[in-house]
């Protein structure tokens, strides 16, 4: 089982950046811990903090990876690009989010790219991206079993 | 470790109404594998149609369990006072939608109980409650680390 | 012929409320004339002030009446948990309301639950649910000849 | 009794136009149907795709008529003229819609036309026309018997 | 000198809940000052977290009270039916909150029921409730003296 | 000096209609009067509910009048189609109104047409005409002496 | 026959403020025109920059002149205390523009003061306040006939 | 105990302008009944049509009266700087109106001004001002026994 | 291979009309040079100012024609029935406008008929009915080798 | 002749992206096309997903090519800065869409580029290039003969 | 070079109001210390509470003064009148923020001021006011210079 | 002191770029001018067509800098992304724009970066860069004497 998580703007400052909002791990600790918890998937990781990059990674890993897991970061607000290239590959994504984000700023309460995902998880933290990669395995067992 | 799952208006027909949208299991069915799956835990059950049932049960549950997991239905999208019932209580809340609600109608979209809880899952038909026992299992991990 | 008549908020005071614009018949006098009028067809009458309570009844009758004729009153314009019981039903609901809404408050203009019943009536008086009646009736008969 | 039926734009196409969605049946063919179910009223039937001709109509017919049913098409959703028409003449109108404009396009929610007729009827297809016809009836007993 | 205190969603936590912000006394131990401080005054108190249940018991005092003081909680911002139940009766209601809530979130800022009642008393606390008290005791003196 | 005094739907009704709003004076009496007190004026009427004949009437004076006086009535508020005709013909012309549209509906509030009118005259009765007639022959006097 | 010509903000520099759009004519010198022009009318003229002494003004003015001649510039479009002023009196108020503000910004369109007064004259130039005139002669005229 | 009741625009008027909506008593023979109620207490008034000397006057008694009683009449749903004015001053104030401004125009609905007082009391005619004056002896009398 | 070319409202102007927007070729010298440059079509042409009239038009043509090319002119923005029209009937429509509208007025930038139509093609002067035409014969020549 | 073509985001799947809404030939495939039915234009082809490489290649081209041909897929509805680019250069723009874009999400109807460009064309699948392309050369066309 | 500084309501609180956000230097403080910084510039102060007094004090400095600098406080976001007499006027004038008035309420992001002005200088505490001096000493440099 | 200047998309452009509207000296020249003027600053300059290139310069500098000058051009109006980049770091930013952007188009009134820097200047040309080297040097000087 393959998964490529592709993260955001800013997500490479993570555990630098506002620690108080966003945690003080950084993203590369984290994913050693979700690889060690999860050691038959394969993780594939990608971070950009260009818009049309994080559309590239998608179309490359859209079409042979079983999920994607996605944290759009700050254009997770705007991004009618990124949310077309979900829905013109074939792998299924999940939206994550480490914040509540409908608890911050009225702007960030809508997600253009959520509509084209599976499904979205959001506010707990990096645990979020767990709870994604839960979502799939299940989501992959269902399939195998219809 | 003690969990209160909340389910709205309409859930009751869960595996009856719009197979299609909701999967053709009922919500019992569904509750007896969470149980076999997380033997640990102590799920308690409770749906009304009633929004004030709803708050009066988060108002009975909020202060002595460790997690409620709600979909509000209906209610998700117009109540304020469900919401406050959240805000009122110290049990953490998770909020869970069967399907993907940012993909439905307009009015479907926006959540006023969202800001009010510790995260939301929504779009993974009835694994979105899993995931949430999931977020809630790993949060008070933390809690106990801290 | 059962035929579910369900009203909502407030419409229990029929005939004693602001008679200038709703009328001083009260709802049961004018259920017996109906009953009168079409002698062969079972009316079944309930009515609530509980939002939730209209919601029970409708998934009562919902898969065995032939026909709901609903009143939501002011709940018309805000409850997305009754458009949704409307819709998890299979019996066909008619909208009625004995004021013309289109002609009052701004907010009473939008039904959320219109969208989901057969179709609406508004503006008649009490003979809105007579309206409803024939409505239905036709209905069936329509569909028997099919 | 005399009775004034006024259709709007493309509704001189039904049963040609759209028909998964207004039917099979042409108007003129639905017209004698209606004539024979009410032998006692005189209708008047006018059709026109030009805005300010329905008006003329509503002038014409809304001095001495007993009733006007007016399905105002397209223009439902933006003639304050038709309105004004409707308020300017002594005869009551009813609004018809054979589909159901609440469950349609966001633009055909609003009907600018409702606020200035007695009621509306829609969604019942063709079967709206008659359930108009019978508010009237039963209005103008009323009425007589005051 | 009959008065009817309703309060609405949440308010039974007075005292338990976010005391920051609704302060530390509960509504019982509140109403035993009010009912010394006012000795003439018969108070009846009715709390739910139930909508319908508040128009219910606005119905069964709004014929035979002097007066009605109400806080809706949560309701306040979005119950049309709530605002009909209390323009469906003869006594007159005063709207009280214990925070002011213009000061609160957006949604917060508009009540659907102030406009249904004599005023509104906002800000003050619980003694908000005695404001309302006296506004009433007022009202019914100029009536007298009338 | 030649004025065309165009008038739009419903207006042919003057004297008639709403005479508490519209006032009891027909337009072509009001015409009498005004053509007797400007005898020098040469005064063209026309009157269509059709708004694409108003349209013609624009076009077919708009390049040799002096001035045009129009009251579109209902289509002031939609028609982007007579505010283009007066864009596109040569003759200055006045935008005229028998009631206060301002005080009326908030949809009376807008008035596509203004912008492309020399000015508007509204509220003062069947005396707007007079008032139009009166910018006009000023305009002009102004326009010779430059 | 006594009249109130009351000029709001930045109307004191006429003739030397933006030529272009508000002519080359200071309100002095125009004002003597008109008084010339109508001789038997006492004008009597006010301008202030300060909204509340506009208001002063109107109070003044407003329950002894027969007419108040308002232009209030930029007060026009939020002042709810002008309007308000000019509901208090019983004097009749004619809202005057030199410009056609409804050609001009967006937020220029709107007008709060025009739903209190009798009428609007807006687009002619300084000519507005002489159309304006003519509109109370003719007002007085007629309510003296009655 | 130093009150000082503030009124905004047209409030000078009272007793004389639209006796319906505001009563027809003045606000000096008002005053006196209240001067007279609380012998105790020391109230300042002062009334203004201009925006900035009601702030100029919230400013002189801001810092050393124990309480601001502010009826901003018109200037209520518009003005930013006397609610930063209350903001600015440390006596804590209390937003007044005589009218039930919800039960008004749309536009009255909105208080810039309630945000930054303690509470807000509307709709009472004039006894809202007592309740005022009440809801800051109370506010006092807490502050003392703190 | 028959098109129809259907002009709305004011476009019976062209050449003449603001020619620095418009150009100052007529429609009747355009279509000349268009006849020419496509000898094998037989083109239909219609100008009405009147919207009935242009649906009429597309009835008439719409059911046997191959193309229909269609610039609504100011009823584009606000002609729900004219929409309607073009999906009623089974020739495929192609909206052309002459300006760029969505850089003019806002109310330009919104175009109602759009959605119905195979495609648009806007801001070419005339040209834009030639592309048309080269639209509909590409589309034609696919459907062939289909 | 040098004409420009820019595809934005996810175009570059073109053949491989949701076939039934954009058709399934590829891009490269359709260029050829294009190149052999116009051999005297040079065409330059350029493909990203990053809305700053498509300004970069406006920069490149935009001051020395006949024409650019853009279609900014999803950056179409957000992008102020690309309508800033094509603002910046000189070499006119023709802006084009695949589907036609009034009829999908209302997100999608509005283009920011649009008004920054010659004219648009949309919804003609990939002919809606070869359209474009014939704009340009008789926009050249009528240049070359003024 | 001669520079009016123009503040608005509540500024001359300055140092006395909400330091932690104002600051709690005076403005009279503050502006010894810039004439000292600029001793060839004469610097003309006037603040006032009152909207029309700001507009007056433009009028008086607009003609003659090399550079107005204007802090509007709270009629930043809803004057037109002083948007009005800065237009009017010869000077330029640049708005000064002592706070970042973006990063504030809602409401305090639209500046109805900053269209008429030359510039805009927020955020920089009373540092705000000598950048403004800074931007009109380098705009007449370059005016002189050109 | 070391300052970074970062600019936007097709502010590489400027000199070229609508000189009426940004004039005629390219950045590079102005930049020389700058840094002849501040020879003690060590000034870094980025300028980027692509939106997560600037977040990444926004990353590299925004640790270690003592000021980041931003022109984020069209992005400002839409980038959460900027905006979450200079809130994830630590280096203070100053937004500058060349043109007074509130006297532009209406989607230019809006930054979405100006709420996370420390203030904003704008309209002065390429003097607004110089106002934020001033308005850095001076916040660095206070920060020292604190």
């Amino acid at each position: 089982m393959k998964i490529s998580i592709i993260n955001g703007p800013n997500l490479n400052l993570l555990g630098k950046r506002e620690p108080a909002k966003y945690g003080s791990t950084s993203f590369d600790d984290y994913l050693a811990t979700l690889r060690e918890r999860y050691p038959v998937i394969e993780f594939d990781y990608f971070q950009s903090n260009i818009e049309g990059e994080i559309i590239d990674e998608i179309q490359r890993k859209g079409f042979t990876y079983d999920g994607i897991i996605i944290n759009a970061g700050g254009y997770t607000h705007s991004s009618v690009a990124i949310a077309d290239a979900i829905a013109s590959v074939h792998t299924p994504a999940v939206e994550v989010h480490i914040t509540n984000i409908s608890a911050r700023e009225e702007y960030r309460h809508r997600s253009l790219i959520a509509a084209r995902c599976l499904g979205s998880v959001a506010g707990f933290g990096l645990d979020s991206y767990r709870l994604a990669v839960e979502a799939l395995i299940e989501k992959l067992k269902q399939e195998k079993s219809e």
